[in-house]
Formats: C-alpha cells, structure tokens, sequence
C-alpha cells in the first residue's frame, strides 16, 4: 500500500499548472501571476507636493525664523489634478494642495502651519492672499514626492508566480493596469455515488441518508480557490454512473465519493479503471483507505480529447473530508500555479492517549489552541470514520505516524491547522 | 488627538451586527450563524453497517476459529440504501454492505475478509451464496453504526455565532439543512475623491494620477467578507461630491478616500459635518493621522431614514491601506457577527532601526518571516505614506508605540500579520 507522500506525489505528478487568463485586477485576488507587471509610467508620475501649503525656491528662504519671516509674493494656486503655467521665480511663491505637481523653479514646498496665512485671512477674510510670510527656512527637495519615487517606468513591480494581494491590486490600479494575466481557477467536478443518498431537499426516505459530501467537499473546492461543479448522486449501477460521469467531460478535475470499497456495488473504481485508467488505489492512511486516483477521459472546450485527473474519495463524510485535506488541496493550489502546497502544521501537546493497531498513519480531528503560550490538540470525540461532528469541531489534524503504535497523553505531535486564517488565535 | 484604540472603540459603538438572512448552505462560508442549528433526525438515522460482510447473531458464533468455522445460512442481501425485510434467526446471515441498514434480529457484522466467501465464489462462480462458513467470534455491537452516533435527533449541532467552514456545511448538509439562518455581509460603498484622479481604463491626462484606492479598498473589503460597492471618482467640489455620495445611500458602510486633510479642496470632511455628523477628525497614528469618522444621512430597503458610517479614510494610497486594516476591518467583522476583531500579530525582530519623530503610532510596512524559530521584521523600503510598493511587498505591520522615540536594530517589536493564511509559513 503507498505511504501519504507516495499517493500524493502520483497525484500531483498527474496534474498541472492550468493555462492563463485575463481578468478584471479585481477579480484576481488569490490568482497567481501569470506573467511579470512591468510599469509603463512613473508613479508618482510628476514630482508632486506632499503636503498643503507653497512651493518656493529653498534658496530664497535663507535665514527665515518664527521672529523673522521672509515675505514672498503668492503669484498662484495650483490644486491636485492641475498644472500651473507660471513659473516660482526669486520673492515668489506658488500656493500649492497635496498632489499638485510642482510648478517650474521651485524646489521645495512649506507647509501652511510654517506660514502666516491663518493669521492674514483672519485679518482680511475676503481679500485674496497675495502675499504670504514664511516661518522657517528649508532645503531642496523638501516636502516633494519625486515622480517615479513609487514605482520607476520600466520597472517590474510585481513577479509572475506572486499570489495577488489587496496591496498588488492597488498598485496595479496606480499604473492603469485594468486587467492582468493570471493562472485560471480549476472546475472541479463533484459527484457523489451511493444507492443510500438522497438529496438534502427531499424528505428522507428510510434507509437512506443524506448527501453531505457534495457539500463538504464542494465548500472546501471553494475555500482553497477552486470552482465547484456539484453533479449530484449516482446510484450504484454502471448506467447512471457512466452517464453521471460524462457530465464531468469538461472539468479539470473530477472528484467522486464513495464506490472505491470492496463491495459488490463499489462501482468507481471498477468504471475507472475499464473507462480510464487506475494510478493506484488504497493508502496507509486511517481514516481514507480506500482512496482511488486515476485519469478519465474528458474533453477541452474546442473538442479536443484529455485526460481528467479523478480522485475517487471514500465515500464517509469523514473519510472524504480528510482524504480530500490530504490530496485534493494540493492539487488544486497546484493547478492554480501556487507553490506552497503543504497545510500550515504546529506541534501541539496532545490531551489524550492515541493507539494505532492499524499501522497505518492516523489523522485524528482535533481542536489545537494556544495554552501558556504552547500549542494544545484536543481530540474532537469519537473518531469514527463516519463521525462528521468530529471534522465539524475539529479546527486542526493530529499526526500519528505509521511506526508509532501509541501516542501517551502529554506527548508531542504534529497538528495540520484546517482553519489556518485571521479567526485562529496565535 | 484621539489615539488607535480611542478611534476604534468609537468607530465600533456606531456599528452594529447586522439582520440576518437565509442563504442557501453552499452560499455561507464564512458567514457567521444566526441561530443554533437543531438536528430534527439521528444520523445515522438507523444502526448500519460499518463493513462489506454478513449481519449475524453474535450468540450464532461463539467458538468459531479459522480452524472451526461456524456455517451459517444466507438468506438475503442488503444493500447501502435498502432495507431487508427478512430476519435473521439462528443459524442465518444476511449479506451486508457498507451503510446498509442492520437487518432485524442481527446484532453483529462479519467482515468478508473473515468468511470463506472468496473461497466459495472460486470454487463455483456461477451460483449464488446459499452458505457461508466464518472463521471468527464476535460480540454484539461489532462493526455497527449505532443510529444517532454521529447526531441524535434533538441535539444542538451547530451553535449561534458559529463561522461557519466546510464541516459545518458538511454536517447541516447530514441532516438535510439545505438553507440557513446567517448573518447577512455589509454592501460597503467607496468613493474616491480629487481632482488629481483617473479612471484606470483612460489614458492618463498630465498632472493626473490612476485612482487606485478603489481597487486596494475594494479587494480588502472583499477579503474579509464584505461586498464592495465601487462609486468611482469624485471632483472636490460640492455639487459632484453630494451627487455621488447619493448613491451610497442604501450601502451598510460609506468609505471615501481624500478630502480630509488642511486642503481647501479637503471637502469631505466639511460635507460630512454639514450634511451628517462628524464623531472624530484626526488618530495619533502615522500613517494615516488625517482620519475622518462620522454618519451620513441614508436610506433603507424599504424608504425608511437611516444612518450609514462614513469612515473618511486619507488618500495617500498607504495611509488609506493602513488605515483600512486598523479601523475598517474590525467594522466589517463586527458587522458580520465575528467576535475576534484584532489583527493576528506575532513578536518580531526588527532588521533595522527606526525613529518616532512624530510622537505618534508608527505602523511601518514589513515582510515577517520565520528565521531559525524566530520570526525576523524586515522593512519594505521606503515607507512614504504615498509609497504603495511598500503595501504592495508587506504582509505585516510593525508597530512603533506612540511614547517610543527609537526602535533600534534588533528590538522585538510586535507585527500585525496583514495575510495570515495558509500560504504563510509558520
């Protein structure tokens, strides 16, 4: 039987980064760069003032104080969005507002609470100020965000392979960028198999259960960036299996649950391995054993003839859940063109003792919080395959290696944080 | 000046949770639970098969061994999703699959591995399974599923408060919850102000910059959960400024960006005061110091008056960035029904020193990464309040405390993790 990284390196050898895309900038958060951004302008792209208040030239404010003011001419006002056409020639001055480029001849700008202004508009409302009494003196370059001080024309601002940011998006905007390329997000196709399901909007009828991994696991396609394609069920018979499956022809991935077991009606694995072809089945994993990956036949959206990589996931709602944490997330950040594949892990304390009579690697659900300032994994309950409430709890999987026949309360392991995001106290 | 907290806690007391609404169950990831959640049937709803064998009479069994197997009677088939009607009396077995319901009269499941069925089918392919001989013990209970294991009827499942993650989605789905009561998300309106701006589809008129912060604040606001709203631009004048804040006024949250600093043209925080309530101008706080928060005048769905928030943010795309993370984020939360509204942070070493010439609270740009067990600060450049590059590189924000003159070279400091997700090594 493969180990966990055996499966998972088959699978993610059988799968690839996804073709390009042009998208809206704001619609690329969480796409991957497909191509390096490089600036066609200088941002900012004229030097510009950084505050209220005048352009002046440095050299005639030598020697200005508090009790000494130097008096300049104000010739001018030029406002964010404007250009003045006059030019700050010795004993001027340009009244000037954030943002507005500086005029010609000036070097510096002085902000309004440096000058009398306050003082001369109180003494004459509503006369226009013609002159202006400057505070302090000051050097070139003061107070002036220089053109391209942000970003230089020709520039590469942002790499291909970067994961697109709030902060990327507002500086794609500062350089026009209206649409970028990025990695396309993978179609993932969902079918649930199993005689016993039945749909979540019809009254249960006995026997039977409801569908939850269509769910479950169309919500975590979703989280991790994917585009969920819920197909329904299929019953256990080759005719609505077939057909159900011809549904998924254009996905980029399909993802089944259930039918990969050893009985009589586990008809995915049969199917695959007749209609595509089977990489391999099982894993010594616990829960999610009876995990299948193989390829299906499916088509491109011209026509053309492909192969879809196919999970088949166990059909417990546990099982599937983290089977697919285990083996489907890193396919699909990998199609994405993401390259950190790997769940964010912590080493925990566990509260309780673990034995494994498997000898298979265990992922028991567990809740792992900081405690005195250390890492805590709190089993969720009964770990039974089925137990859907212990993955609901659960905000984290606990670790138990293969080779390890008990994990003692108070021992060290390795929790993989499910919920790794702004919620989760650190 | 009103400091960080001051600013936040008054922001916050003007924001309240919002109604709730039903969304279909595939539609409330991330959102926030209205109400517990109640299971109105047992899941299992009845005792099931844990494996592909025969349901027996534990009793039937004892003594059994590999080497003195018990040969008991086949009298049915049972599959996930059926119901037997026989019964299974002493000496009898009913072939069981995986999910399929326990057959009256049994207490126990054989796995197939443990019968000599494989050996039966070889030896006669072709007829049917009258007998079956079985190499084990077993005792009542043994490889069942008791009905209500995972939930019983009647029980809480999910509780108010609850955000909600493909578990949760996962476990509502088990017992055909199909919609549920959430939290609904805030439509948040932004309107970017000055004459300096361009609509980044233009070609750039001299003197103009591209409007960028409706896209940075747009994508946040999407980022953590809420539907932005983008109203484009506004001139600093009044007739246009009051013209497009119009249309924000059936929106949950009113963001502008510019027109709150010493500028004449600085007209939304006039309009503010003149057409709403101004509650603070100005935070302790660097960048972002000209932050402006009051309530406007709008409507709601159904043509009732109502108050909206109106955080006027600064236009220096930095300041405005940061300024989004500090108070418009924990609005949003809130709005939403999370509880933990702060920023994860972690304690840093600083790469380089800094000053707090400004007596106020730094926030500077960094990257954050773990070093050798440590996470290590490194500033992104030049930290401008116009540098948008610094933004754009981060995934942190260090702060410098307000009453610290001098961070030096090596000094923890605490960081602010702006994207604590799973692509983060931790």
């Amino acid at each position: 039987m493969l180990t966990v990284e055996e499966a998972l390196n088959k699978i993610l050898s059988e799968v690839s980064v996804l073709e390009k895309e042009t998208v809206p900038i704001m619609d690329s958060l969480g796409q991957v760069l497909a191509e390096d951004v490089l600036s066609v302008l200088n941002v900012p792209p004229l030097d510009n003032s950084a505050m209220d208040g005048y352009a002046v030239r440095s050299a005639d404010l030598k020697g200005a104080g508090e009790k000494s003011p130097k008096v300049l001419k104000v010739i001018d006002t030029v406002i964010a969005g404007g250009i003045s056409k006059k030019e700050v020639t010795p004993g001027t001055a340009i009244r000037i507002m954030t943002g507005a480029p500086i005029p010609k001849g000036a070097d510096s700008v002085i902000p309004f609470e440096s000058t009398d202004e306050e003082k001369r508009k109180k003494e004459a409302p509503d006369k226009p100020i013609l002159q202006v009494g400057i505070f302090e003196a000051t050097k070139s370059g003061e107070h002036i965000r220089k053109a391209g001080e942000d970003v230089k024309r020709g520039a590469t601002i942002l790499t291909k392979g970067t994961v697109i940011r709030p902060g990327a998006i507002g500086l794609m905007a500062s350089i026009g960028y209206g649409r970028v390329r990025v990695i396309r997000r993978p179609v993932v196709a969902i079918l649930s198999t199993g005689n016993e399901l039945s749909e979540i909007y019809e009254v249960l009828p006995e026997g039977k259960i409801y569908n939850s991994n269509s769910y479950s696991i169309g919500s975590l396609v979703k989280q991790y960036g994917g585009i969920p394609k819920l197909l329904g069920i299929a019953l256990d018979n080759e005719k609505d299996l077939v057909s159900k499956l011809k549904q998924a022809q254009y996905a980029d991935l399909l993802l089944t649950t259930g039918g990969v077991s050893m009985g009589d009606y586990d008809m995915v694995k049969d199917i695959l391995a007749r209609d595509g072809q089977m990489v391999f089945w099982k894993v010594k994993v616990k829960p999610g054993k009876p995990l299948a990956f193989g390829k299906m036949k499916g088509k491109t959206l011209d026509g053309k003839e492909k192969t879809i990589p196919h999970v088949g996931l166990p059909g417990n709602a546990t099982s599937c859940m983290v089977s697919f944490e285990l083996f489907v997330r890193p396919a699909i950040l990998k199609m994405m063109g993401k390259k950190k594949l790997e769940k964010p892990s912590v080493k925990a304390i566990i509260n309780e003792s673990v034995v494994n009579d498997a000898g298979r690697r265990i992922y028991d659900r567990a809740i792992t919080e900081k405690q005195d300032g250390q890492y805590v994994a709190k089993l969720t309950g009964p770990q039974g395959s089925g137990i859907l409430t212990s993955m609901a709890l659960a905000n984290s999987l606990v670790l138990i290696p293969e080779e390890t026949a008990k994990v003692n309360k108070g021992d060290t392991v390795q929790a993989l944080m499910l919920d790794w995001n702004e919620e989760v106290d650190i």
